[in-house]
């Protein structure tokens, strides 16, 4: 451990993204052979393309690890984000955004590249989200931009899997690595989907051998990152380097596996899902915060099953409800 | 009347705007001295310094007259729209939203000017919206971007008191009225807010002297217009003039006035209004769509109603419902 002052709980460092949500019919993603639910990149002439098909939107602040940190934020967690936007009206919507959230960001805005990423997310009746991600400026993160001090001067740096598809910004999550160890901090990591896990698993196994104290993911992810069918085995695997696995059910709710104890937290209730957008990436930011106010580990996991289900109840993956409030009224 | 084929039933000019929506807590608005509900003009440096104090926000696309059209469009009616917007990020969300919602829009972006206008809403817990409006390009639209032929093959032609502040626009709303007239098309036009009524007084009551046919307004607006405390009598000028007056009540719902007659219609049942932005859009939509599908007047209002009901119980004020689905259902 240094002596630096700490001054964020936690330190995340990924896309900084606008989502663009619209309703779909499922025959939307059928007749353009999108698979439902997935996440895929796509190229700038494609975002056009989808776009001008897709049915009016609204616009909300996203990116996975920008969403944790947000509702971290609003849970009363010190936070501090590092991704790059563009100086265009997008960009200056999510750095407005992610501030009025009370999350610490200061990375420098592109400008004369590619424009702000964003999400185009379509959402069917069964609440289901389909994202189609065009990552634009997110891709010329570099190295150069992270803030070593501020990287050992927060207690956690939360690391994004989408993030590690382009090369700059993942070598500068190495290098964040590096600083954070050094500065004696934890590091958390989210395998973020399926198609990243397939695209990097070398990596992201290494990344889990030595340098991750804990894990995140979902069912699938867990099982695609080991190739196995078995979930048991695969959090075995993952149980043998991470100091924490935290495996997301949906609305069946978290199995985290830590301190030798296994323990099955169930979902939140919720009255109707409306867009599950945001879910894991809310999930992952009620339990780092639990982590931060030091509560027991399935205490920690029910205030990511509290913050998933409110992001879930209304379109966008950013909070609207105080969810500081709603954890003290059931947790107390 | 003419023999040019009608391509549209309504055609709408007004403010092309891309609503930003944050709930606010009421000393938000009392801090600045803001009058709760009301609609009020700012310039840049107020939309700039407003916006930096504003919670994270959600971004839809708005402007009175466009919510109205893309209701309209929502109910089948053949719908188009003019308004400007500048060539910007903001300008192209509306102009995909207004589109995406099948509505004809072709006025050329603006460029090199001010940006695309929005609105700042600030939602209190009341569901009850606070509008803060930079009108940005929306003041640049001008005579030159009436094509006459689309006015005159436009059954309907509604106009939003609101645009009749900034003078371009104004002049251009007048010269679209002869044009409509010369075809032999309705005029519709809406109060819009009591301080268009105030700011405008004459001139609202000359165009209702000779030139509208339908008149929308809600009770305080058409009590500012005559200077009244007295509804009714206020109506009873009113009906002196436009040949189907609406007076909007809230959750009262509507009064309507025409063909000698007068109706009462209550308002629509909502589980949770959770912002009421574009309710008087919304009826206006819901009343045109009526008008021309040739229902009766308490159905063209009961419509109205319907359409109001869906917007306020959401955030945003464009439909995310089935407009028909809904008026088929409780009308047929």
């Amino acid at each position: 451990m240094t002596n630096i002052a700490r001054r964020f709980d936690i330190l995340a460092i990924g896309n900084a993204i606008v989502d663009v949500i619209s309703s779909a019919a499922p025959a939307f993603l059928i007749d353009r052979g999108i698979p439902h639910g997935s996440m895929r990149l796509i190229d700038a002439a494609e975002a056009e393309t989808l776009y001008a098909a897709m049915a009016p939107g609204r616009q909300i602040s996203g990116g996975s690890a920008a969403n944790t940190v947000a509702g971290a934020a609003g849970l009363g967690v010190r936070s501090a984000f590092v991704g790059r936007v563009a100086a265009d009206s997008l960009g200056d919507f999510f750095t407005h955004d992610i501030r009025a959230a009370g999350v610490h960001f200061a990375t420098a805005p592109a400008t004369g590249g590619r424009p702000t990423g964003r999400c185009l997310i379509l959402v069917t009746p069964d609440g289901e989200r389909t994202m189609n991600t065009y990552l634009g400026a997110c891709q010329e993160l570099d190295a150069a931009d992270l803030d070593a001090e501020l990287v050992a001067a927060s207690g956690i740096l939360y690391l994004e899997g989408y993030l590690w598809d382009p090369a700059a910004p993942r070598a500068a999550m190495q290098a964040a690595i590096k600083v954070a160890r050094a500065a004696g901090n934890k590091v958390a990591f989210t395998l973020s989907d399926v198609f990243c896990v397939n695209g990097h698993r070398g990596d992201f196994r290494d990344l889990l051998e030595s340098h991750v104290d804990i894990m995140f993911g979902n069912e699938n992810e867990v099982k695609a990152l080991y190739e196995t069918d078995d979930l048991d085995a695969a959090m075995a695997e993952l149980s043998r380097h991470a100091c924490i696995t935290v495996v997301t059910r949906s609305a069946k709710g978290a199995v985290v596996v830590g301190g030798g104890h296994r323990y099955e937290v169930p979902g939140e209730a919720v009255a109707q899902v409306v867009d599950t957008t945001g879910a894991g990436d809310l999930f992952a930011g009620g339990f780092l915060a639990g982590l931060v106010q030091g509560r027991t580990l399935p205490d920690c996991a029910r205030m990511g099953c509290i913050s998933a289900a409110e992001v879930i109840s209304h379109f966008g993956a950013r909070p609207d409800a105080d969810l500081a409030a709603l954890v003290a009224a059931k947790l107390g």
